[in-house]
């Protein structure tokens, strides 16, 4: 995967934090910041450093690193400090038994040969650790502009663009989603090159920001805001401080920063391909669509999963047929007036858009021809918010 | 895998039923029983036809069959049945297509070249079934004197059992539980050479037992009654029908009828290991046993599993170490007078029968010295039910 060069170094540069680490913290506490945490933990062990969290005691309270190389997590919990210092832990082994632990207190402490001492009522714990001079350094928070955006907002467009990304590595440019900001509105766009979602929102305001500011966020760095922020607060009051430098994303909410490597590259230029002139539609119920079309995507080619719509006097067919399995047909009644028109499309791709609606209220489905992309919308009265999903058509 | 020649055999004997079957059922009535049916068909598909159900219309019935030739399911509901007949159809395919469908009637009917057309509502669908004379034809429960166990009994057993299996195929004899029933008694034991379930209820009236009968259940049966007993109905006065001949074992209850090959060979004379003078024991809360089982178990040696109980003055200490993790150590105070012993086991079997107690009331652990198995007890007052868990030290 082409990225820009890390800036995330194995070798330190700064001086280690010298000092025996030893420390109290509630359990809860420690443990809701270690499940933040513990999904940027690499899962592969070929640097086994970065299988581990760094922890870093000071004042009153307890920071802890995790990184992938990739990305990044920072956070901390309110700690009784004993003595400052450092030490790594190894990131699943603490987590699970962390999770264990009855609530109350837990001292940590660090031993000689980098083993941490866990202790909490009468369990006590010796785990080995690894030299905190081998944690990479993480990104620092710009101390630059920050732009703040409202907390569910930038949740609500990740979830309703976040799977229309490509999952083709090497097809690199697609393997984020394109967020677009402006002093008054914002944006956020991913496509894997047969469908495409967009999301803008009007009546936002963003300070700071001057004509377009747009930014290509990696999959995985949406999948950890998505879980960062649906743990959050969700308040409409909250914010995400977003910067970014040459290499690097940075995320801040709630006292806890998530990096990512920027992806290099052009995302493509989606607004050529959002139709136009798609003056033939259908209204249908969300849950309809869904049912109907769950049941005939059984039939479809499990390859293709090329279903067939068929539009007729206020009638919406959906067929499907495969030699292996059989054919299956179901028709949804609805108001149609325009010339009949049958198109085919990916099953799953009309599948995934009505999750990320909710698979409630109504859908609008927008059709030009049989050779042209469709076009999905939520048909709801959302001034502030539209959302469009553009789907290429199949042969069939 | 040793077993008896099948029971089932792909040629069948009797003609196949002839005519166009042409039913219609309620989705629920139809859903509810190939839920029951659908863990019997065969997963892997060397022989295609037995991932069909075989479907058999008549009176006022549909009868469901599905056997993978280890095992079989009948089962049965209420059909409007203009055409009676029999066809065949993809488990899998039609189980999933009837959970996609909405509350209703459904027709089914049997077309040209085995098509099997299902429809509801505004849903059609055609799927590509088999030629009924290909379904190997299953036993019949025997005419002749079944025995009537109480189900919510036999569930019990079950559960309290089937988690001490062999899961090595090699070792047959050790693939099952033994169920031993007696006129006023029964039991079912199983083991897997390391540890050993057995449980003993007295106060059950069996007619038509006179002595002992014993007969080995394999794990792939014990699992089917488990699911079968759970979804029933579980009054005290449901009743498991078990009969069984020379090579099959057949259970029914509540109109379903599931069989099973017979496992041949000797089951183990496990009477012989049960402890008899495991005089050093300790009470402790099984929550509390779990928690320290589950926490120090994490810095057990991965492979064996290995933790250390060391009983002392009014103390029962559980330890662990690996040289890849560390080490770990719970204490829990519970009243112990006896001479200090330390003796190894793996971790794994004590949170095992722990599991099948439901994690609940208090728990006796029964020890003679560091060679001897040592046992595992529920500390209640039941009288009528005798549980016993006995489990092999470890060198340490």
């Amino acid at each position: 995967m082409s990225t820009t060069a890390s800036p995330l170094s194995l070798e330190t540069t700064e001086a280690a934090p010298t000092g025996n680490l030893d420390i109290t913290v509630s359990r809860a506490e420690l443990l809701r910041e270690l499940t933040a945490a513990q999904s940027v933990v690499e899962r592969k062990t070929t640097i086994p450093i970065l299988s581990n969290f760094l922890f870093e005691a000071a004042g009153d309270r307890l920071t802890i690193t995790a990184t992938d190389l990739d990305q990044s997590l920072r956070t901390s919990c309110p700690a009784k400090v004993k003595k400052p210092g450092a030490c790594t832990v190894p990131a699943r082994k603490l987590y699970d038994y962390i999770r264990l632990l009855p609530e109350g207190e837990i001292s940590i402490k660090l031993m000689d040969n980098h083993w941490v001492q866990i202790r909490a009522g009468r369990s006590n714990t010796k785990m080995v650790g690894m030299a905190r001079a081998n944690f990479p350094q993480v990104p620092e928070f710009p101390t630059a502009s920050a732009i703040k955006i409202a907390a569910p907002a930038l949740r609500s467009m990740v979830s309703k663009t976040i799977f229309a990304i490509s999952s083709e590595e090497s097809r690199y440019t697609l393997n984020g989603a394109l967020l677009v900001l402006k002093a008054e509105s914002m944006a956020m766009v991913a496509t894997d090159g047969h469908r495409l979602a967009h999301i803008e929102r009007l009546g936002e305001t963003l300070e700071g920001i001057t004509g377009e500011k747009k930014t290509l966020i990696p999959r995985k760095a949406l999948g950890e805001l998505q879980s960062l922020l649906a743990s959050g607060s969700g308040e409409d009051d909250d914010f995400v401080e977003f910067a970014d430098d040459e290499t690097t994303l940075f995320f801040r909410m709630g006292g806890r920063v998530l990096t990512s490597r920027k992806l290099t590259g052009q995302f493509p230029n989606y607004e050529a391909v959002l139709p136009r002139d798609n003056n033939k539609f259908v209204i249908v119920r969300s849950e309809d669509l869904m049912g109907a079309l769950q049941r005939v995507a059984q039939f479809a080619d499990e390859r293709s999963g090329a279903i067939k719509i068929r539009l007729e006097q206020n009638e919406l067919r959906i067929s499907s047929s495969s030699t292996d399995s059989g054919e299956s047909e179901d028709i949804i009644e609805t108001p149609y007036n325009y010339d009949p028109l049958v198109v085919g499309f990916n099953s799953q791709y009309l599948i995934d858009f009505l999750k990320a609606i909710g698979n409630t209220g109504e859908v609008r489905l927008e059709f030009k021809d049989a050779q042209s992309a469709g076009q999905m919308r939520p048909e709801d009265a959302n001034e502030d918010q539209k959302y469009r999903y553009i789907l290429m058509p199949m042969r069939i």
